[in-house]
């Protein structure tokens, strides 16, 4: 089977989204693969799967390599005699902004290139994790108290310390910072404005329980992953992340009731159905006193998640057969026809 | 000032686009207007001012004229010896499906052409009328009541009688019905499963006030239109909405209290800050014993509603030069270099 891994992008999480790239490769080796590199610039390269290793980005030596454009069913290969064209469908692997801010998505859906990733409108509610917020109240789903806070505002925050601060926007815990008390403060949310012109503020909540679950829809039914409670100090920063996103091991499923499993599923299916119909997300959950709160969604997780998968080859497989399409709306000139004979011309 | 007109589509409301980009040009003549088409197969055509009328597309004739492609700040024409490229702000006036559903958005975001019209996220929060909804809970402004159905699902209706039936995610009245019993039912739920997977079921409120309210955010002041009540029969269908689209001429205020204005420009504030900067949107209002309820976000609306400005040419000049800027992140390669040289490598 035929798939293409997009990666890169412009994004804070561009290194890691080549990391995320070379580790399904190796998950991926049973597939037809191939690679496609979008640089800071935005433009497309082919790579070469030999040269699927860090250094050819970083070194800039992927600007060697064939530049891609964007054509009605494909990336395409032009050169001075021929024209080649890419139809595979992608595999959209870029981390933050671009790959999860609906930019790539609506590219792929415009071009008609079919792709395994979160659609525009599902990228919107979980890159904004304001507007997973408004989702989350929408569809009853329980989540932690937040106040916003955008950027030249003064407002007192009502959150009672420890509170942590969050960039709306990011993901990978870019610009995120635990504040103890008020002289704290101003320097949190200098460095997460940096980021962002618009924050959440939540309650801290020392040692609560966390869950990630992952999971994609799969011909109308959702196939879960294990659960996972990750390990954790306070709370994963940028470089511990980076690490992770070049798992590949599988993990131990978490040792948890069968009750709280069922509602670690309920909560997911609320977030996912049928929003995220294309995408495998893992959603991070917070449980406080036996209650399934969403802390994030993760719609194009780190290496896919593929750790949490007992078979992660099948599960792709299986969504490539079964990816949502879109039908294009075809046009008709019948009212300026109309028209135009009414006037008699 | 250079503005090019972005129009056409692969949407139910292609024509209307045509004609709300022919009553454009004419009221925005003292710009330097260029035109682009983008025809049903998502190819962009450059359109010379000259055959900027209907039968131009209805008869095909826009396939002679140059082809253009998205490369990095620019529609780009390239022919054999020469590429030109056009750089100009874009004003997107694609109507519906592209326009309208954060498609046309994101690629001109990606590609770094300024435009002026909603953004990816707005987009997702007006073209759905689902997530309107989600909206108007968050933000606690008031809006119909609903209820969502969902194709091959098998669903009491609980509004009572009569409702209308609207598919989620298109405008211009196309695959709406004003249900009066449960005989009338099953052909308006056909018709509307027609265009979409998703309905929106509201009680039908006869003889309801309406008023239309448009604006857009200029250095960080909403600047807003009159108030137009709308001439109105049971509702608008296609056709005469079709029509509505070419409106040029500037219509007369609402007769309205200071009271009644206040409150829509408080609830359209509510819609528009920040979601909608960029964009120049109508929102059509319900007025129900003396509550204002939003009805509609238009993030397009025909023609742009140029008809509700005293001076539509200031506003658009002045909307031009205050568009919200989106700075590209910038990429380093410091954690794969810090990896790196650890390595030794």
């Amino acid at each position: 089977m035929k798939l293409t891994i997009l990666f890169g992008g412009a994004s804070f999480e561009h290194e890691i989204s080549i990391v995320s790239a070379i580790t399904v490769k190796e998950k991926l080796s049973s597939f037809d693969l191939s690679f496609i590199f979008c640089d800071a610039d935005h433009t497309f390269y082919l790579i070469d799967s030999s040269k699927m290793k860090a250094t050819t980005f970083s070194k800039g030596e992927y600007k060697k390599m064939p530049q891609l454009s964007l054509s009605n069913g494909a990336f395409t290969q032009k050169s001075m005699f021929s024209t080649v064209e890419h139809k595979n469908t992608v595999l959209n692997l870029i981390h933050g902004a671009d790959g999860e801010d609906g930019s790539i998505a609506a590219l792929l859906k415009f071009f008609s290139i079919d792709f395994i990733g979160p659609r525009v409108d599902a990228s919107v509610f979980s890159y904004d994790k304001r507007y997973t917020k408004y989702l989350c109240e929408a569809r009853n789903i329980k989540s932690v108290a937040y106040e916003v806070l955008s950027a030249g505002e003064h407002k007192e925050i009502n959150t009672p310390y420890p509170i942590i601060v969050k960039p709306s926007c990011l993901g990978s815990s870019i610009g995120v910072s635990i504040v103890k008390n008020e002289s704290e403060l101003d320097y949190a949310l200098d460095t997460a404005f940096e980021y962002d012109n618009s924050l959440l503020v939540e309650p801290f909540i020392e040692g609560v329980k966390e869950y990630n679950l992952a999971g994609c829809m799969v011909n109308g039914e959702i196939i879960f992953s294990i659960v996972e409670e990750p390990q954790k100090e306070e709370f994963l920063d940028f470089e511990k992340k980076y690490m992770d996103f070049s798992r590949s091991e599988q993990v131990l499923g978490a040792d948890i009731s069968e009750e709280l499993e069922a509602k670690l599923k309920a909560a997911f299916t609320k977030v996912y159905s049928n929003l995220f119909e294309g995408a495998i997300i893992r959603c991070d959950f917070f449980v406080v006193n036996n209650e399934v709160l969403l802390n994030e969604i993760n719609p194009i997780p780190g290496s896919m998640a593929n750790y949490l998968f007992a078979d992660f080859t099948s599960l792709v497989k299986d969504l490539v057969s079964s990816l949502p399409k879109t039908s294009r709306v075809k046009v008709s000139y019948d009212y300026i026809h109309s028209i135009s004979s009414a006037k008699g011309k």
